[in-house]
């Protein structure tokens, strides 16, 4: 299934990765994917095998240093 | 001795790493700073054990994916 979140904070493709990557790491993630608006808010649009809480999405996108909003 | 240059398009800490570590990887490069102006140019100060030639400090930037301006 598919979960649409929006980040704040991002500014370029490092910030990008750094949100794939802990993303990734969350129990049944699959994909991830990113339309970066730099230094505004950017959808991420995760797809994974389970239903994602908001809770796991927000620590994941916390541990990489930036904000779901 | 100390080199300062400016380079253009680091936008946050991750473009910041990037352009230390390569910096960091010259040959007698023995610290570097960068005073971050986001989206803007930004002043690097090299810190080295011999001169550097524009060439080498270019090319280690380049390679970080940013530009000496």
């Amino acid at each position: 299934m598919n979960t649409t979140i929006t980040v704040s904070g991002m500014t370029c493709g490092h910030c990008v990765s750094s949100v794939k990557e802990e993303l990734a790491e969350v129990p049944g993630v699959e994909s991830v994917s990113v339309d970066l608006n730099t230094g505004g808010v950017s959808p991420v649009i995760i797809e994974s095998t389970r239903e994602l809480t908001s809770e796991e999405i927000a620590a994941a996108v916390e541990e990489a240093g930036y904000t779901v909003v």
